[in-house]
């Protein structure tokens, strides 16, 4: 999506680590008319699947995912995170390792909101080594129901979590690949 | 919202502890054509205000706030929470007591995402005790912005934080207020 692209150019920021800073308007900071308009572009994107569930996880991957769910009149679904193991209620629950903070998180779905009708769509800000997306997929699974496919805003294509996803035979559609951003220069792949 | 007090009757169910639990459309299951119409009467209700900020606070407040952020074409921001103390960068931030979780949460928001032209309409899910939202006026009053009101898709109104902020003087308007919810019979204001 050339303006997510442009859009990343002009406002995003590359930290050390391989920290590409987009809180302007993604993930803390929010651009809502931008959001809807990628919201739009992943509804397109879509259009002959079937979707009729939106999954996410919380925190940042929300506002993207209400995008997507507003331009294709589908419920959506955030996965919560507990780190504490203390879970009440009916759960369809996996473990996901977070590189960023160094721990493991639970991460739940009241088992009443997915179920084996769904054709469920992943959501995410961010696609790096793909832990939160294969986790999303464990519980897709456990619920019975089909992953149509995973798309996230900007893709770290060098973390290649979309390439192992792509090779489980998942349909991955990112909004923007970046291919590299060394010494704070982002390129993207075409 | 009329709209929206029949799909609590409908939808809500009451647990011990004076909970409310609306997952299936507000807060973990989001029925986002439902909530971009909320979007739309809570932009009606602050139309005349000049608000060029939403803000609101990870994670429930969040599919609301892009909602109505959407609907005034204006930018959303989120606090965050933690717990460890550990916050990088120049933040404004508070102190905000959980009485669900027991525990003391650090909320921050990045100074550069909220200055004092800002005017700032404060959005969250629920407003029970209204912690949440004291203490995102605190942030707000820190950048030296004004808040133009706040709006809670669902006030308790048994738990006094709305009737505390309108002592104070701010304005609140929340979607559906509920009196009294004793013994699982939902008792809204008129």
């Amino acid at each position: 999506m050339k303006a997510l692209e442009e859009k990343i150019l002009n406002e995003g920021t590359v930290l050390p680590g391989n920290i590409l800073k987009v809180g302007s308007f993604l993930n803390h900071q929010i651009d809502v008319d931008f959001i809807m308009e990628m919201g739009v572009e992943i509804a397109r994107l879509f259009k002959n699947d079937g979707v009729n569930k939106i999954l996410t996880i919380e925190t940042s991957g929300i506002p993207i995912a209400v995008a997507a769910a507003a331009a294709m009149h589908v419920p959506m679904v955030f996965a919560k995170k507990n780190r504490t193991g203390n879970i009440s209620g009916d759960t369809y629950k996996t473990v996901v390792h977070s590189y960023t903070h160094g721990v493991d998180y639970n991460v739940v779905v009241a088992k009443e909101y997915l179920s084996r009708d769904d054709r469920v769509l992943i959501i995410d800000d961010f696609l790096a080594n793909g832990k939160a997306i294969f986790g999303l997929i464990d519980i897709v699974t456990q619920a019975g129901a089909e992953v149509v496919g995973a798309c996230a805003a900007i893709e770290k294509g060098f973390q290649h979590g979309g390439d192992s996803l792509r090779a489980d035979g998942v349909r991955v559609e990112s909004l923007a690949i970046i291919d590299s951003m060394e010494d704070g220069q982002i390129v993207f792949r075409r």
